[in-house]
């Protein structure tokens, strides 16, 4: 019999069809893959036989009978933590544990968002909340960043003029502390400015925490979300980045009145309650010395990653040394379009974000790139930086070949 | 300053703000709930164990580096699962893993319906999809049951009926194997029919097969999707129901023009990791001797849920002895409204699902309720029952007060 045809069946929007997964790029600097080394695995197992043997019969019941929010200990975790390091003043039922930091997303733009509407965002940010706008039918404006982030004078400026319009944003989607791609952290008086804007235009902030553990010195400024006195902001974060990214363990903190919004659009009956067991188990007594031990090793990486692009690029290659985190925002010569180097360093094996995935402006990000340093060791981003440089000299003339690659062994 | 008002930022058609959560009910016959006894815990905690040493590591890549599908070694098992018991040919790049079967409806919908879609679905069917409907802007069109599950007079009445109005539903959903909630399992002959139905007005059907593993005689009929000749089956299932609920891993089996597009609309960068690797490490050896047991115990507290209504509401509860499953659909007398019964006896502490809210037929339904067996002890079924007896006689008059029930110590 002929095949049957789903094609006239499929609703109009769809994204293209999936292509086959044909394994991973040998150089790697894409996604937020963390580092194998550093995963503590001795921890894990521990914590894993402990909470098994302890509680694991209530695996029989959805959410371990915890209710729609989560696992209760890592809740308490959570807001012991985040009173810890961020100043915030919450309790387990403030936080919705959800299934990774991406499942956050969904939940928040659900229970705000609708066709049309328009958001706030930074110019450059997260690759996967872009595509979810265009999915979404929402309009993203973007804001300038500069080395404090978010700008305020063209964030007003912005709000003012959608204002005239009679537009108002639902909301200011922000990631302040190490922002994702520019790995900027906005210092305290543009904290106070923007929950002043927030609250001058009705407009609340959507703090996105996922990085704030890995800033190198160990001290980062309060929440967005702990500064508030009104409850605009809704907070998230993740143990993607702490701990590791395949266990999909997200939170928000949010005011009820939105919160409780957020609950009412879960209907996946809790999400997976072996990770956040596991997780609560080996957080609370590891935590604190786990993370100082992961930054070091990435600092090591991003130092590596930092060469490699001096030795291999030269002055071709612009870029802040970043206070933190797990990429490197990199400006090339204004003639490299980076979606172009993106095709051609796949083909050799080198995986990396283009600028124009990662911003609401094509054209400022056209010569920009994502550089992931976590997951590939040393020996591999300086073999796959010197192949992606030796590829955008083939196709753009850049990097000029520099006497320091010439003197080095190439692998 | 004032509380920041979420109110005028809420898109239309959200559902309810979430109320506070406040325990499980003491006697909880709702849910897919599990045996906490059956859950099999030394299996658990020896799998996590050896899995998380060996590879443990690889929880540093999303989705362990196996790519959208989810972990490789479950899809394997699952490819041989589905083979031995359903007589499903099928490789584990068929397979998508995803985060329990609720995520499956997710995708699956995602890539066939828009609002204003018709979907034909079995008059009596379960509730998380009829909300799912309801959200979506979906016109669910119910089909009856009799004991060999969906009728095929009726469906293909149903079918010209709107074929003549110009329209082609998305497709036929249905739980053949352990009919949820009426626990019926189609016939052979009727699969054939149904099959052939599908081909001829162009309708695929949505295979839910997530009680199959339960079927007491451990037998089952082959799949749909074994039985189609031409792809037009999308086949769906869960380790819920036969190891672990709050474990939240689901797969989706189907025809890759189709199964392409939910990968596609997958965008949470992975399922859980741990629970894939947990299953995986469990179920290749255990799964075959782990699942009789499950069977055997769950098949005794049905018989003391089928006994204690006998005892408790005689005649006044009418119920066929389900061939499998973790549930019993019971009519009540025809006075007897089950969403005002579902309220009081709540309130004393029995959760109970009214009819209505697992049917698309509210006036056959009305006096009807689903009471899941799997998670309370023989004791709280005893107990509940009788409790649930006493307030149903209270409000509606029956069922009248037995011989029976004045003989028993109550507890």
């Amino acid at each position: 019999m002929a095949a049957f045809d789903f094609t006239p069946l499929l609703p109009a929007g769809l994204p293209p069809a999936a292509l086959k997964w044909t394994g991973s790029p040998k150089y790697n600097f894409t996604g937020g893959n963390n580092d194998p080394e550093q995963v503590p695995l001795d921890g894990l197992v521990a914590a894993a036989d402990a909470v098994l043997r302890r509680e694991g019969r209530s695996l029989a019941y959805y959410g371990v009978a915890n209710g729609p929010q989560g696992y209760k200990p890592l809740r308490d975790f959570l807001a012991a933590k985040l009173k810890r390091d961020a100043g915030i003043d919450c309790t387990a039922d403030d936080v919705l544990l959800v299934s990774g930091s991406l499942q956050a997303f969904d939940l928040i733009n659900g229970a705000l968002l609708a066709p049309g509407d328009t958001v706030i965002v930074e110019r450059d940010t997260y690759q996967g909340m872009l595509t979810r706008y265009a999915r979404a039918g929402v309009n993203a404006v973007g804001i300038p960043l500069d080395e404090g982030g978010l700008r305020m004078d063209a964030l007003e400026e912005t709000l003012d003029a959608l204002k005239a319009k009679g537009i108002r944003p639902k909301y200011i989607y922000t990631i302040p502390t190490v922002q994702n791609p520019t790995g900027t952290i906005m210092p305290m008086e543009r904290r106070r400015q923007l929950l002043a804007l927030s609250e001058k235009f009705g407009v609340p902030i959507f703090e996105d925490d996922c990085y704030s553990d890995l800033i190198w010195s160990g001290e980062r400024p309060p929440a967005l979300y702990t500064m508030s006195t009104s409850g605009n902001v809704i907070h998230i974060g993740s143990f993607s980045k702490s701990i590791a990214p395949a266990l999909r363990v997200g939170f928000i903190v949010a005011p009820w009145p939105i919160l409780s919004r957020m609950i009412a659009l879960k209907v996946d009956a809790g999400s997976g309650a072996l990770e956040q067991m596991v997780l609560a188990e080996y957080c609370a007594p590891h935590f604190e010395t786990h993370v100082p031990a992961l930054r070091a090793g990435l600092r090591r990486k991003l130092e590596a990653l930092m060469s490699a692009l001096d030795e291999q690029f030269g002055t071709a290659a612009e870029f802040d040394d970043p206070p933190g985190g797990i990429f490197l925002w990199v400006k090339l010569p204004d003639q490299v379009d980076t979606m172009k180097l993106y095709q051609s360093a796949l083909a050799a094996g080198v995986a990396i974000n283009p600028g124009p995935e990662w911003s609401t402006d094509a054209a400022h990000s056209r010569s920009r790139m994502r550089l992931c340093f976590a997951s590939p060791t040393v020996e591999e981003i300086r073999e796959g930086i010197a192949i992606l440089a030796d590829i955008c000299r083939k196709e753009f003339g850049v990097p000029e070949r520099s006497g320091n690659v010439e003197r080095r062994a190439r692998p």
